[in-house]
């Protein structure tokens, strides 16, 4: 027999990492749970015909596909792993559109599967968070997202800046460089300045077709800056002449004033700032308003939660004009963040508080009792299991960084005591039952 | 486009039904915690290797197998969904050994796929909540695993028996009737006494090729009725020339002595009964000692948790003699269970508590505000997030079972009060800020 291994691109999670990335998603649900999304699950598996054509070419020979072991080799498949959590959340709209109350607000953590090429970082079993508020244009839900990430930084100790755009006023650039048509050439460009640089993304430009003239009108947004109502306002006259330019102006506008007005937006601090960035453009065929990307001041990690607002999700589903708006936030570059920062809280709070040590069968008698007792107060509570050499159940404390051990030798076994070692500072204390649970309720 | 549907044997779970499931999970799991199970995840997807062979050849038939898009077909796939989380976790084991410090504690909870027929309460995805201790033989693991049933259905309110069987004693009842080869095929016939009767055990035995003399000493132990220390005596005496059975009747005498003298056993009540059964033969080939089995008394469903104790899980990837005991809870039963008694609480403190229904823009601004102190109270707030008619607003907090809602009109903008009306009794109140949050607190 071969030493076991896992499939390339996935991983183990021992305790440790399974109670910190339960951290990162119990902080994130609880903050969605704040604002009245709703948790759903939906299959692992998905009906290729659902998957396949929703991620572009490239997407569709990432999909793994699923066999029954029965089915003959080389017959088609007919099922997929779950790709993202979107595709999925569409589909499940449509089927269960008779049940669900507009606005729809829902969150789903669950994880997906891409055959995608193993690298640091980059894995083929991976969580997704994602949060959308489905069945209304009001920008009061671009405004609770923007809260939303706001509060799960500020629960996870990172420092966050929160960056902004409008898919219209891409279209209001790309009418006012006179290159309509080449919006997407030119999102695809742009969305590169912050890799390859200006000169570079100029040269793809005009690769991509785009006259000299447009790359010239183009410069000067690509290099703005300044604050949020400054870029506005140079924005706001640019694109003064597109409709949909000038839309998308007012929409950033209004998410801005409802932030203002929200009493968070006062404090844009180095904790946490919304910044307007014109050349944000992700995932542009999908977005049709606000796009969103966030990334951590502190750790080079790429975007940590993205996501924006597409006016036509379930239309391929059949179910027309339905808007939504929706962030995904991505755990395993939130936990890389954390780790690096050594950001995790020192106690889970999932971890054994007494293991009752006992040196012969009838003090290990004793043990169980009293763990019971202890255990009906709520306490985490192990019994060594066998009467083994002293040495070795500490060593198991030890290993299993349990604060106090209760040991129970004969002399304690004739007193009905126990005693208790501090792990942490060597300290001992003979003490009945009672003292024992009065002890810890004082030191832990 | 066609309508879309999900894989049969699939489902998704709605919010109600998410949580719900949550709750069984939540409960489970922090009881495993109480006893020190640390939790671990492993990936959806194995090597075919680490699967193959070891659910029997019907069990490989119902292994699904994942292909990457980008692999011709016909040509062999080489991962696989998880059928069970027994054997991950043995490979786990003797991938992580030098890590791991034993005994070692550990739950998972997670889906797991089978290619089975789906029919009624089968499915193709469902979850197993997986508790086992591994590298111990201390007995005090089964008596652990025990009282975590015990206290799982206490929490659930769901009355059970729990049976308790040890192989030991199977191989030793083999013996006496001079069969001690045709201890599978005994076992096999025995196991469905339930559901066939003694009658057609007895031809089934014969039909394997036991003798009319083996069946005949046969009878009385599948007849037997009493206390468990009425059967104990009755075969601790039958198999008193068989080394292993006396073994086993040993092994319960003290699981059932630990068990009286950890102070639960002396209530055995409706509520939970340990029994032994000596006809209880679950997934023999497996365990080597204790058999344990869970069911309803209110509900005809089967087993709805099971487990035991195995001398060598991890064998078969090249780490032999490490023994451990373990339980695994059916969290879809469970479900069931608890749905047929109406046991779910009627709060699954996931709801939202106050709805926010603003007359007008200015007043949404309003709503806005109040909702982000609240939220910062730790309450959960939603703003509907247009001015609409207040009919369509209410209707929403009716059809998402939101107990209050804070209507903010133009009176209520002038006076900076809102007025707020309990769904339940229709009762109105015009509050300020500060007697909103204090009424919350006193009423929720």
């Amino acid at each position: 027999m071969n030493k076991p291994s896992i499939p390339k691109g996935t991983r183990d999670f021992g305790h440790e990492e399974t109670s910190r990335r339960n951290y990162i998603f119990n902080t994130i649900q609880s903050v969605f749970r704040l604002y009245g999304f709703q948790q759903i699950e939906t299959p692992a598996m998905e009906q290729m015909s659902t998957l396949m054509g929703k991620y572009g070419e490239e997407g569709d020979k990432l999909l793994f596909r699923i066999q029954n072991s029965g089915e003959k080799a080389g017959e088609a498949p007919e099922k997929g792993l779950r790709y993202d959590l979107t595709v999925p959340f569409a589909r499940y709209i449509v089927m269960h559109r008779q049940e669900i109350s507009f606005p729809f607000k829902r969150f789903q953590i669950q994880p997906v599967w891409r055959a995608d090429r193993p690298q640091k970082g980059r894995y083929r079993e991976f969580y997704q968070c994602d949060v959308d508020v489905i069945g209304t244009e009001s920008l009061v839900s671009e405004l609770e997202l923007i809260e939303i990430v706001k509060e799960v930084y500020r629960r996870l100790g990172l420092r966050v800046v929160l960056k902004l755009n409008n898919r219209k006023i891409l279209a209001g650039i790309a009418e006012y460089i006179g290159a309509p048509d080449k919006i997407i050439d030119i999102t695809v460009a742009i969305d590169k300045l912050d890799k390859i640089g200006e000169e570079k993304v100029k040269e793809e430009l005009i690769e991509r077709g785009l006259s000299e003239e447009s790359v010239r009108l183009l410069q000067p947004i690509l290099a703005l800056r300044g604050t949020n109502e400054e870029k506005l306002q140079t924005i706001a006259d640019l694109v003064k002449d597109s409709e949909t330019g000038t839309k998308g102006v007012e929409e950033i506008r209004t998410v801005l004033r409802l932030y203002q007005a929200s009493g968070q937006g006062n404090e844009d601090t180095e904790a946490f700032s919304v910044e307007l960035d014109l050349t944000l453009a992700r995932g542009l065929n999908y977005y049709t308003g606000a796009i969103f990307e966030v990334k951590s001041r502190d750790v080079q990690i790429g975007s940590i939660t993205g996501g924006g607002r597409y006016d036509n999700l379930t239309g391929i589903f059949g179910l027309p004009d339905v808007s939504g708006v929706g962030i995904s936030f991505g755990a395993d570059r939130i936990y890389d963040c954390l780790s690096a920062l050594d950001l995790f809280p020192p106690e889970s709070g999932s971890q054994t508080e007494v293991l009752f040590v006992s040196m012969g069968e009838e003090e290990m008698l004793n043990a169980i009792r009293w763990a019971g007792v202890l255990r009906s107060q709520g306490r985490r509570v192990e019994v060594y299991p066998d009467p083994a050499k002293m040495k070795k159940q500490l060593a198991y404390a030890d290993a299993n960084h349990i604060p106090y051990v209760a040991i129970i030798g004969s002399e304690e076994l004739a007193s009905q005591t126990v005693t208790l070692k501090d792990m942490h500072t060597g300290e001992q204390n003979r003490l009945t039952l009672t003292q024992l649970t009065s002890y810890l309720e004082q030191h832990t």
